[in-house]
């Protein structure tokens, strides 16, 4: 018996198993959204991800900071330690490498989002809805979401967490940090990195493991790509308006495993909306965008079959 | 009706209320122990302290931290970028004048506890059981859990914290830090300071609001105090030896209701060992020191009906 696997591992494993019998020439997924109402859209690259949790131990046992406070090590600050010093207040990351080879998009692509129907101040009013926004001064929003990676921490377990006081000093803690990545950003020369410098900030009396919850690289498709050539047309045609070019900052890992075990591209072309609210309350689709949907496929179909 | 009170809010303010009633020359309190089996032990002092919850803010609602990762501010990193400047990696609190007027124990005490029967390496290893002890350079074990203050973090409440990954960038992330404080600290001036510094370490982007849970001052004792020392004459004829005086890290804040409220000072007499497993698995107590208690306390009282 195997131990209970993650999410979509399976299907990981079977894309690899199964080559012989998926043998195809390109991948169609609709798991993205148009950039704006009526705006036909394709989606030419996501962001890879390595989710990890970092756990720190120190005491044996949980103990009394009233007591111990003073002596004990407490995993928290360890970890606070630890990950005060993996991304500075500007949103740069300080792994060692990190940057190392990281590919930019093409001036093309840059100049194509810059005329995208985007407000960074509407933006961070409508969407974000905090004071100011964050990141790598001298990237703009969607360079920054799109393209450059980054790292977050999740949520931070151990001690005492409900609500009221409990002076405990815990004998372990966790953080739950996750790396996005761009293309030319290897997720195991990443980890590699991560891993060692992780280590390396970890203070005396702390001992810290780290688990990897998913790990897998970006992926871009080229706008001369064939299929997301026969894509744009399509949309273009049902849309009567020019298709736009973006990227998502998710990932979607099918994608990567189509392209490293079957070695082929993915046309992303869905028909959401940014107003969805996807995996929320209150989750929509537009009808008429349901209609355009069946009328693109069926136009993208027709013209693959007559090149 | 008033909001639901805080644990052990009613008898403080009853303490308040009912002067004139619980008129009285001394309190007996017996919450703490012997340092050693067959060790007659008066606690003389106790660690004040206070226990807040910094709340940090960012986005309005939790956010996706593939589509906003690099945009959207994360209040755990908020909460990591302050905590990490409230002390430093060797225990020093760095909170602007946080050791202002900080009282140091009599040279008397400091002799008397290096007498106590107490080994560091022991102590590192079957109590606490980490690879190294922390905590200020400079003072001993005993010093830096009795008499110099400390601050701790006990859990950080927020975004995702089951097993697994989620890529969520919470709204919010809270942070529960007590400050453990020692003869001659104000808990409201501490408080001030400390609530002064948290929110000029605020990143942009972020906002903190601070929940107070409790606070209490230190309390001390003179050994000279004549109650402490009929309390020391029984507890030597008792045990036939001679009586040590310890203090502890912790805080038994109706010490500090009755000396505030009644202007009275406590003896905190009590008849527990260290190995007792005190609100743990496995709670037990020692039979004779049931025996020795019930005769120490008898000759106490007999020792101050004679003088």
């Amino acid at each position: 018996m195997k131990a209970r696997r993650k999410s979509g591992e399976s299907i990981a494993e079977y894309v690899v198993e199964q080559k012989g019998k998926l043998k195809a020439d390109f991948a169609l997924v609709c798991d993205t959204e148009l950039f704006a109402p009526n705006l036909p859209t394709l989606c030419v690259g996501l962001r890879g991800l390595i989710y990890t949790e970092i756990e720190a131990y120190g005491a044996k046992t949980d103990l009394h900071s009233g007591v111990y406070g003073g002596a004990a090590p407490n995993p928290f600050f360890g970890l606070i330690e630890i990950i005060s010093k993996l991304k500075d207040s500007k949103g740069h990351v300080l792994v060692p490498g990190f940057y190392k080879g990281v590919k930019a998009p093409s001036k093309d692509e840059l100049k194509a989002w810059k005329r995208l129907p985007f407000n960074e101040e509407t933006y961070r009013k409508t969407e974000v809805g905090s004071k100011v926004l964050t990141g790598e001064p001298g990237f703009s929003v969607l360079y920054r979401t799109w393209a450059r990676p980054t790292l977050e921490v999740h949520g931070m377990p151990g001690g005492f967490t409900a609500a009221g006081a409990k002076t405990v000093i815990p004998a372990k803690a966790a953080a739950k940090v996750s790396m996005r990545l761009v293309p030319n950003q290897d997720p195991d020369d990443i980890l590699k990195k991560y891993r060692k410098f992780v280590k390396k900030l970890t203070p005396k009396g702390i001992e810290t493991k780290i688990k990897v919850w998913s790990k897998g690289p970006a992926s871009v498709v080229g706008t001369d790509n064939p299929y997301i050539k026969a894509a744009t047309e399509a949309l273009h045609d049902t849309f009567k308006k020019e298709t736009v070019f973006i990227r998502s900052g998710g990932s979607i890992p099918i994608v990567n495993d189509f392209y490293q075990g079957l070695n082929i591209p993915t046309v992303m072309m869905g028909f959401g909306l940014p107003d969805d609210n996807l995996h929320a309350p209150n989750e929509k689709f537009h009808i008429p965008n349901f209609h355009h949907g069946i009328e693109t496929i069926c136009l993208f179909f027709e013209k693959l079959g007559g090149k």
